[in-house]
């Protein structure tokens, strides 16, 4: 409000309409937006929207995130023995559920970090030289990010670097292994059964409907006969992306580094927001994500912080934005 | 006593001289039976050790049990980043300790179900003509055991019968899986650990010892230098065998014979009974177990039961077992 606020204040007319639509469910999933935007979309029509939710890498690097991935998660559970059966009296002779699902999940993923699902790869789309010099720019060195993350050695889509992998790469992810004994020491059993929660990260184009048809068909595959398998595909979400090359995004751009002083970034990020896509769908409009989060700004932890600054530059990105989107037409 | 009560009120000498152990804490790991076994060797020393703590398919069926399996376990922990990470922000540049657990466990058994390390089978001693004819008549069909075990298809290691897999073949077994997140629903992460608990059954003349050097081996070469790995070794069991054609067991199965009217079987457990390696390597004397629990007394469950039968031709075999034993010198 802040931006409009001051805008106003200088005696000059708004360039365009705008329309604010908040919404306090963003953390619980949003489930009630898609019918709100339904019944309002006459009055909610729009030629873009703009959206505050991602980060920027510095003060420095004012960054348009112009895509998102997507996700759809399975679990799978395989069932073995009707119960859970003594490894000495009965081990070797029926297969072991956990196992079979090790047996199963490791051929998910290959040497070269990628996802080994015929088909899996179809429709992503190939990031463009323009796509991967600005992904370059991005100011982390590896080593940082290995620092950052904990991990010794880090490991992904060979091919690309970690920020391509991160956020332009689509992703398989074991979320949690679960079965037999659990507790300290050991239990000699063959466990009953065994259950894994899964996580497909997509990138555009790629369609969740399609690879879950592509997962569930390679995994009935992938399953021995010696046990029985459960498969719960969980609801998907769709990959995001505004063409970096847009007039939309070029706007965008301007509007940051004159608000900032400094070149822009062009980013992708990992994650998802699933209101962007219904956002879309129902409006027919793009997304500018001009998120003004930084690194350390600790979002969702103990001593959440947000940086003057980025309040102060933040205003004034709205207020040179404006004007700069009213040009489109 | 049973049996030697009723064979003093025969007014026949003993012809051998019995000794009995009695001890209260198998059920808790035996642990002070090899020191009292080392502080009173010379007392304790013997011919041979009777012990009755295994079982027979029917009471047509009494049975020598002549091997059992050993055992030793491992725990394993692969460590990634230094928390659990976001699989949207994260996944994809640093490497999944689930997955690369599956990775490595998948590739500790062989598609004929045997054990893929290297040396694995070294020392295993064959299964001969003779015990293989024995095994084979052990009264259950592979539908029974089917039905038994719950599981809609056995698996084992190609070339052996369920019998001799259950019993007189070594395995790997995965008894516990835990990963990330084990609650409802899904949660996108990258967990920062994964655990397995592992054990392998051992046969005669496999070394717990030696396997577990091999198996450690095989942990450094499988693991990834994208995960740290803690590997614990448990302690191992070794495997036990009184050959089946020694003049001890062929004492022991005439005497089955003589008590029970029917011809003896003689049987491998897949189980470990560790004081029986005890007896043999403190007082150098073999065990014979003949065990009369049928396979319906529900041992350690609830509504445990001991047939009347089994008592009364357990009693008459002690009786004639004593002279058998005598002869032997």
């Amino acid at each position: 409000m802040n931006a409009v606020e001051a805008y106003l204040k200088t005696n000059t007319e708004l360039p365009c309409d705008l329309t604010f639509v908040i919404e306090g469910e963003e953390e619980v999933g949003s489930k009630h937006l898609e019918q709100f935007l339904q019944e309002n979309r006459k009055e909610l029509a729009c030629r873009a929207v703009v959206i505050s939710d991602t980060g920027m890498p510095s003060l420095k690097h004012p960054a348009l995130t112009y895509a998102l991935r997507g996700i759809i998660a399975f679990e799978i559970i395989l069932r073995g023995p009707s119960r859970d059966l003594h490894s000495g009296i009965f081990g070797g002779t029926v297969d072991n559920p956990a196992m079979a699902l090790c047996q199963m999940l490791a051929q998910l993923r290959d040497k070269n970090g990628r996802v080994n699902i015929p088909g899996f790869y179809g429709d992503v789309a190939k990031l463009s030289a323009y796509e991967r010099q600005q992904a370059a720019r991005i100011p982390m060195t590896e080593a940082q990010y290995r620092k950052f993350t904990g991990a010794s050695k880090l490991f992904g889509e060979r091919g690309y670097t970690f920020v391509e992998q991160r956020s332009a790469r689509p992703t398989v992810e074991i979320n949690g292994l679960t079965s037999g004994y659990q507790g300290e020491g050991s239990k000699t059993i063959v466990p009953s059964w065994a259950r894994a929660k899964l996580t497909f990260r997509l990138v555009p184009d790629q369609d969740p409907e399609r690879i879950r048809k592509l997962v569930l068909t390679r995994l009935k595959q992938l399953c021995p006969p010696t046990v029985k398998m459960e498969v719960q595909a969980g609801h998907g979400g769709e990959p995001y992306m505004v063409s970096p090359t847009s007039p939309l995004a070029q706007a965008a751009l301007r509007t940051l580094k004159a608000a900032f002083g400094h070149e822009p970034i062009l980013m992708r990020e990992g994650g998802s927001i699933p209101i962007v896509t219904q956002f879309q769908k129902v409006l027919g409009a793009d997304s500018l994500l001009l998120g003004l989060a930084l690194p350390d700004d600790n979002a969702h932890s103990p001593n959440e912080k947000f940086n003057l600054d980025c309040f102060e530059k933040g205003a004034r990105m709205g207020a040179l934005l404006w004007p700069e989107l009213a040009k489109l037409g």
